[in-house]
């Protein structure tokens, strides 16, 4: 059936929302898309909504090819699983959570790996029974502390969540290739280019994790790439470990005045002023060694503090270090840290192990002092002294400090060689599309999901997790197709296939816009047909480029002599051709 | 593509699930539809979800042939316009509601009639831009008190709900009348008889009220029906009023003795005994006017006792009390009462009126007697005198005592002319499957939703609700199409239209079969293909049983001679046939 303007329930707007941060939240607002309900929180208007169902029903379709089965969980769920899997507790504020009039706790599952675990261990008890692969494409809830972007950060969203259960690790590895292969099947029909990028792989255990960026400068996160093939979201960039020196011939620590030098660059000008040069020239932020305090807050919520040394020209990445801390949270040492340790000398910090200052008058404890791969033994170091105004040179890793233990926090940097040996890598920024990972047995350990295997022995089952953000991704194509006159939709997506506008006030006009609309329509070619009787032309091309519809047939004075106007809304352009052509043309598949 | 029962995710269950009251849930756990989770809270299995999106796929087909466009509001919405309506006070503990993590008050939507009308608001501005109807298709939270039945009155449910949005009473009729239209495909599409009945239209001012039942003795509903096409449940049927009768001549009103006759059958036997006969035989409890004392609770919380005369040989309907009384709650007043009124005189009471008791010692206050619409001018009653074991005889309304109102509430029965004069009515049951009604300008009025009309002027618009219950509908339809067996769906919503069953060892016969299947589905069939390699035919069989696929292959010992069975589910009728017979049939539309 055709959709007609003069019925169909749509407002363009001229002004921009004033809550828009990002171009898709402005472009689906004002071109009648979505309308905001609360913060995080949109109503889906009809163009919104059908964006929405192609990209399920591409989803579905591939899904069903891995042989997944769609199942629907509720939104609204008991606490007792969750309670099970420790997550009531480790999701904090970040969830919404309810009582039902007979005191019961539920939440709004914000994901729902322990549902479909016991859903399985429900109903399946054989290896036989496995593989199994089921996902759901549900409305999820997660209590963001400040949503934004329109939906590319919502609080009501919508996910398509896939498990895959296996009675043997092998079974996992094909399972979770199964579902790798049709996210770029699905990533490939959307549009959607993409890189598959390592990525970290939580608290879990499972062996596997990757991300699927869709690469944009616009991106919000940074990967790690290398040109012979490596690709690495920067949490799961590993340091390459260079080989250890000999301390023979090393010269001994030699501690020094260094008044007035809290920082790596008045240390190193500090050092160029009055110490000797350096094999390779001069001083520089890299033979220096930055002792950074950290606190972390663990999750029974204890706090305890931790000393970083990490060479000089390198900064702690906030997300590879809370990452390299989880479950613990991580930001830095207050003054009121400071204050309460006063042994930490701010700006004069060195090597320090739990059983105290290697250098220093007395020793601490409770502090871990931990290092960057990069600080092999026998690297020689300017660093703190843990005195006052006072540094220390030459001092050797392994000989001079020890460590407790190594931690991967320095930002990557391009140029830092990968770790499989593919050469240096460079950065780049992208967006999360996807994201799949091996679970492992967590979930069907804590949760008590195992089967029977071919000795008649119970077996753990493994799991895999596969997720794609539907209203995210949806705000992702927007985000990335538009103009400054509105939307322009990838054909496999736009709300319709062909937007027909009847151009004029003859009679022809609509005549032949309306035969145009229903040959196409016949012809299974989805039509929005504008038949607004008195609007003008120019109004209604406006709202065609900012609705987006890929192509745009326009019905004017040329009707009366059997001509249209096609219109590229991509690339503007505008060629008139013969109606036929035009049907032929529009109907090719 | 061939849905494999070899990887479908499916597992059918020997045992009744303990908490099962009802078929339909008995059979759709059982059968592997769908999984509780919580009290009235359920997963939905592949199977299950596939019935689920053909209803749904029925419904949006009608719904755009009403020329409805579909929306989809969040299940998570501010408080802010529930607050303005007032119903997030009337809902009282029957819904769900939550806090974010700033403290802002949110609630899970029982429906959305407040999101939809601000949203039209937002977006339109005048009478040009109507009529319009839109609709949703959405996960609705009520938390009931006693959620039962499984899907029949859950806690998360699907409801599809429409609006429709006019300037004028006539378009809302006309935009009524297309939903109406309608929801009658629906259901016959969904195979669901109908009748549709007069409804209350409740608080909100509308004038048109109809609910669509299925009638069945196993309904949770009653309704009232004539002969003449007359229609009603049994909160929207009005009693015909009979004419006044004149006083004249009637006997004076005469008090007696009347020990231990509380009730109104001790107070026909004592009258048969003690009085002289009436000129219609004998006394019978219709002589009598039963006087009840309810509590009413209104919203604000405070409570008030009414007393409604009614004649002795009806009950009080509790249904018909709910809506004649509401918003206030209603209940039969407690010993409590009784003993805070000590003018109340429990079994003896008689005609009361705001001014106190006409018959007895004194005069109450605040208690409104209210009447039956049967207990006309210069109708005679004996009833209670007000006095400890005293009743009163000739006691003539609107001689002897007057009335505050007249209220509904006394029960319908077989043999009661209907209100539109086409003769007695009939009780009968059905369960409610759809409910149209006519909001009117409540919600527009209280949340300021007004267009221009054609002078310029603002108009307050008018609007319409449409609501059916998809899972419970779902549910219905299980309910009504089951057997010992298991579940046999009509055509229209079966999770597949044909299931083929491999049934034997050789290789001829998963051959033949797993070419039938896929013959099947490439002219468009949805197959269900039993090809688990291990499994005995009878439990296939079985399983094709309690599935209730309404038409099943059984491909067998025959296949090598070209040869299967054709077995009508419901029927239970078996044929063998050619396969290319099989085929054809199968295919045919």
């Amino acid at each position: 059936m055709v959709t007609r303007l003069s019925t169909f329930f749509l407002r363009t707007l001229r002004e921009d929302p004033a809550d828009a941060e990002v171009a898709s939240h402005r472009w689906l607002v004002r071109a009648g898309y979505i309308r905001r309900q609360a913060p995080g929180i949109f109503a889906w208007l009809p163009l919104g909504l059908r964006v929405k169902a192609k990209i399920e029903a591409i989803i579905r379709e591939e899904m069903a090819g891995a042989g997944a089965y769609e199942v629907h969980f509720p939104a609204l769920v008991p606490r007792d699983p969750y309670e099970q899997s420790g997550r009531w507790e480790t999701y904090g504020n970040g969830i919404f959570r309810l009582k039902d009039r007979k005191d019961a706790d539920y939440l709004l599952a914000p994901t729902h790996e322990e549902l479909f675990t016991l859903l399985v261990k429900d109903l399946y008890s054989s290896y036989k029974d496995l593989p199994l692969a089921i996902y759901q494409i549900q409305d999820k809830y997660r209590d963001e502390a400040r949503p934004r972007a329109g939906l590319l950060r919502g609080r009501e969203f919508t996910m398509k969540d896939a498990y895959s259960f296996d009675s043997t690790d092998e079974g996992l590895d094909a399972s979770y290739q199964a579902q790798r292969d049709a996210y770029e099947r699905i990533f490939t029909r959307l549009g959607l280019e993409y890189v598959i990028v390592a990525a970290d792989n939580g608290l879990m255990g499972g062996a596997r994790s990757e991300e699927f960026l869709h690469p944009t400068p616009i991106g919000e996160d940074t990967f790690v790439r290398s040109s012979g093939g490596f690709a690495a979201n920067v949490e799961a960039f590993t340091t390459v470990v260079p080989d250890a020196i000999p301390f023979d011939g090393l010269p001994a620590p030699v501690v020094f005045d260094s008044p007035n030098t809290p920082t790596i660059a008045t240390l190193v000008d500090h050092a160029n002023a009055s110490l000797d040069a350096p094999a390779d020239g001069e001083w520089t932020a890299a033979h220096t060694l930055k002792n950074v305090v950290l606190a972390l807050t663990h999750v029974d919520g204890t706090r305890e503090l931790v000393i970083v040394g990490i060479p000089g020209d390198r900064d702690i990445d906030d997300k590879r270090a809370e990452v390299a801390f989880a479950p613990a949270a991580v930001e830095a040492a207050t003054a009121e840290d400071f204050e309460r340790n006063p042994l930490l000398v701010k700006g004069y910090i060195g090597p320090w192990s739990e059983t105290g200052a290697i250098l220093g008058e007395e020793s601490a404890t409770g502090i871990r002092f931990l290092l960057d791969p990069r600080v092999v033994d026998g690297t020689s170091w300017i660093t703190g002294a843990n005195i006052d105004q006072k540094h220390v040179h030459s001092l050797v890793a392994g000989r001079d400090f020890s460590t407790d233990g190594y931690v991967e926090v320095a930002n990557v940097r391009a140029g830092d060689p990968a770790p499989d040996g593919s050469g240096p890598v460079e950065l780049a920024r992208g967006m999360e599309i996807g994201h799949v990972f091996q679970l492992g047995r967590f979930f069907a350990e804590t949760l008590g999901l195992k089967v029977l295997d071919e000795n008649g022995k119970l077996v753990t089952v493994t799991m895999g997790s596969y997720g794609i953000g539907v209203t995210r991704i949806l705000a992702i194509i927007a985000e990335l197709n538009n103009d400054a006159k509105g939307l322009m939709w990838p054909p496999s997506v736009a709300p319709f296939d062909v937007h027909v506008v009847a151009a004029g006030k003859d009679a022809t006009v609509f005549e032949v816009a309306e035969k145009l609309a229903a040959d196409l329509e016949a012809a299974g070619v989805d039509v929005l047909y504008d038949d607004r009787p008195k609007v003008s032309p120019g109004v209604k091309f406006g709202d065609a480029e900012i609705i987006g519809v890929p192509k745009i047939v326009i019905v004017g004075r040329g009707a009366v002599d059997g001509q249209v106007e096609l219109w590229d809304r991509r690339t503007g352009d505008r060629e008139t051709v013969p109606i036929a052509d035009a049907l032929a043309q529009l109907t090719a598949r």
